[in-house]
């Protein structure tokens, strides 16, 4: 099947392809009931347990916390973000239960969450765009994020600009990027990678 | 709204509540087609800088390769896991890049391409039920995982048993879990939550 510039070999649902990092995003802001509906959907996500160690620190731009959330991101990001309708932070708790057992898998079940949260968007015809490129340490400090708690990445949300943007990023949205092959990523029995 | 036992204050998408870490399998096959559909809706998930980390092992019911991934499972788990159609554990590439840089994002990337295959699954009525219940160091030897690469979790997979189930299985399925108020995971500006 074939959607967005991306080919799929098995019949999957649309979203997966059509889901993209844009980075034309128009400036416009979402509603606090829009932003609400993704974190409703992030935290339905499963987590060992039930523990649900993900968090999510937001700023609506437009909002006095905005520039705290805006001064994190690598110039780089900064350039097309500013054009986004909310930043995220995503936090996630390391430990688990009343004797704060440590939990091997509290990143992995935030970046569950994440999903989630990114396939409602999609569903809402919202953009979500990860990040890694933000100062992780600042965001632990300017955030008030205590101990125990470890800082995954950063995201913009918003809604695509397909004109009255810089041609630049249009042009690199027009370009969705692939994959690589089942092969390389699912094996039977064992690890059978050519790393 | 109200789905699946479960009520979520914003509107989602139903799969969202309806998708649930099912103990009651029916012991069913699932072709490899299915399998494979489920491990392309994982590879489309977003990584940084497209890195994709994420990597399934996997072992259908009644082929050679289901003991070694049966027998990683805590007993508790194999009880109810000895009935799914396939096992996987899925692991993560630790670092980026043609000079290995460490990824700070690995983990939770996984996490999102493993979300993106259980969103999958439920699209197609299969049930995908995680699990950290294994042997984490078992499974590097016995699956020949590589230093480099992060063992993060287990899933069974199967078709979901209404009846002809144990009733103890039946009862836990009938009752889905629920999730903390959004107060607790979503904030605006900054980490004031109460942990």
């Amino acid at each position: 099947m074939f959607c967005n510039g991306r080919t799929a070999l098995y019949p999957i649902n649309e979203l997966f392809l059509s889901r993209q990092s844009v980075y034309a995003l128009t400036g416009e802001a979402i509603s606090q009931e829009q932003l609400m509906t993704l974190f409703e959907a992030a935290h339905w996500a499963p987590s060992s347990y039930n523990n649900q160690p993900t968090r999510f620190i937001y700023a609506h731009c437009n909002t006095p916390e905005w520039q705290n959330l805006f001064e994190l991101m690598v110039p780089a990001n900064q350039t097309w973000a500013q054009h986004a309708a909310v930043l995220v932070v995503t936090v996630s708790k390391q430990t688990m239960g009343p004797k704060n057992t440590p939990s091997p898998t509290h990143s992995f079940e935030a970046g569950a969450a994440w999903m989630s949260l990114a396939i409602q968007a999609e569903i809402m015809a919202l953009v979500v765009h990860g990040m890694s490129g933000f100062d992780y340490e600042k965001a632990r400090t300017s955030l008030c994020i205590p101990e125990g708690f470890t800082v995954q990445m950063m995201c913009a949300i918003g809604k695509r600009a397909t004109q009255h943007a810089e041609v630049k990023l249009l042009e690199r949205d027009a370009k969705p990027t692939s994959r690589k092959s089942l092969e390389e990523i699912a094996a039977a029995g064992k690890f059978s990678f050519n790393e």
